[in-house]
């Protein structure tokens, strides 16, 4: 473009200065890099008005975290393993957009914002060179998931939505704890979270609440828009001095009775509540030009 | 013997009132069944003075409590899993006596005494029937670590041993947290026992100590005899008042600094060490009578 058009600034020939900042703790298993890398590549393309679609963008998103791919799409978004040895062809593709199943939510329990002690990309290096276990689940669980999971998605099928993200969970950090030495992102109080979606389940009758954990101890617990005085409930009335609870949702009564190691765990191990759902990619927000100080300044 | 000896009391007419005592937590993960199964075959063999040998024993003894089998057996014991569907040639067998090794040591840390949610056995039926990862564990992970296990200590190499226990522990735990439900026998305290492991061993440079959890929280840590200084010394300072320590070893200076948050989880979680090591099978020790009033009284 600069060579087609010599009254473009010469943007090809200017450093970058980058400024990040985010709104979720950093290193604690809350996909803080994933957002930070798929945001960073997405203003760069924006900057050099680059023409790629999401899809080759996800490809350069992954080299600086694995699951930034799979941010740079809104909606369900499945991260393809790809077949070339070189992971070149391992990128992301939308599944279903926001609006197939708009009524998708997500609770989040943060029960650490101490950083890791390992990164993400380190733990899983370590896991494939000593996991014995995690083969299997490569060759075998990630396919007949992935498969069971665009299934559900495609027939807004909550349940098996759910068993399949619990399940799949729960192989993912089986597979982190069969590395040697062992990798422990989970804690006490991930396990409480864990026994209270049981608890959840068991007074609804039915699959109405699914937990998952990253690569941390924070429960992200998924329900539909519906079922929420029963699964935001739950914890609402339990963790009251805790922030991030929408407005009204203090006051909902689920009626579900938690053991009491596992009420203790949680009051005591969550600091802070995410409450959110399924949106949109990155989205171009505010402008920011660099002052004569050389610090951004909003536009 | 009775038809070839009227004289000898018809005792296969009689009822058996069995009484069972043990000194350990029952239901906690520390194999009480299995040591409890093993005294009840062996004592029944030895009162109608049964010719079958340990092999023969330990089938029966697996059908009260499979790990019951290893126990009729002292010195280092394999549980051969057999080949035969119904699990009949699933039995026992020794692989060296306690004095091929006799310098081995065993500090159990004693994490709970609270009973377990799940039995060893269902929640085992559990894993088999809904784990992925576990037929992969069963075909491939645990013939490896057998094979591997006879070898280390057919040559009594620590190391080797230590290595094998402690990637089999985590491989048998990654089973059971794969399993759905999911289930969780170590916690936070089990998993701070691993770190002052990997510390104690990073002090020395070499591989000194080695931890493993069966169906509970609590740790078993084996070292041998040479290393009780370093092993012990981590251990006994920082849990000065809990019981169970033999003499001389609280006043032990490993050196070894944990971690504060993996100290301050071992000195409010650990309520009890055991000391021992590894010894023989079942020993008749005191013999009862049954008193006048029924209740059994010491010969």
């Amino acid at each position: 473009m600069e060579s087609a058009d010599p009254s473009l600034p010469k943007l090809s020939t200017m450093t970058l200065r980058l400024v990040s900042e985010n709104n979720f703790p950093t290193a604690a298993g809350l996909a803080s890099s994933a957002a930070g890398f798929a945001a960073l590549v997405q203003a760069i393309a924006n900057l050099y008005e680059l023409k790629d679609s999401p899809a080759e963008l996800s490809l350069v998103a992954r080299q600086g975290s694995g699951s930034a791919c799979r941010s740079l799409f809104g909606g369900y978004v499945a991260w393809r393993m790809g077949s070339r040895a070189d992971g070149s062809d391992s990128m992301a593709e939308q599944v279903a957009t926001a609006s197939h199943w708009p009524d998708m939510r997500a609770l989040i329990l943060v029960a650490s914002v101490v950083k890791k002690g390992v990164s993400s990309t380190s733990g899983m290096q370590q896991t494939v060179a000593t996991s014995g276990l995690f083969a299997h689940r490569v060759a075998d669980t990630v396919p007949k998931h992935m498969a069971q999971m665009e299934e559900a998605i495609k027939n807004k099928d909550f349940a098996k939505f759910a068993e399949v993200t619990m399940r799949d969970s729960n192989s993912f950090h089986s597979t982190c704890a069969d590395t040697f030495p062992p990798i422990f992102y989970m804690n006490d109080v991930s396990r409480a979270a864990i026994r209270a979606v049981e608890a959840i389940n068991a007074k609804a009758g039915k699959t109405i609440a699914a937990y998952t954990f990253d690569a941390g101890p924070n429960a992200v617990i998924y329900y539909l828009e519906e079922n929420t005085e029963a699964v935001v409930g739950t914890f609402s009335g339990l963790l009251e001095g805790v922030t991030g609870w929408k407005d009204g949702v203090q006051g909902l009564k689920s009626g579900v009775v938690l053991d009491e190691a596992v009420a203790g765990l949680l009051k005591t191990g969550v600091s802070r509540v995410i409450m959110t759902g399924v949106g949109e990619g990155p989205t171009k927000t505010e402008e920011y030009l660099v002052g004569e100080d050389g610090e951004p300044v909003k536009r």
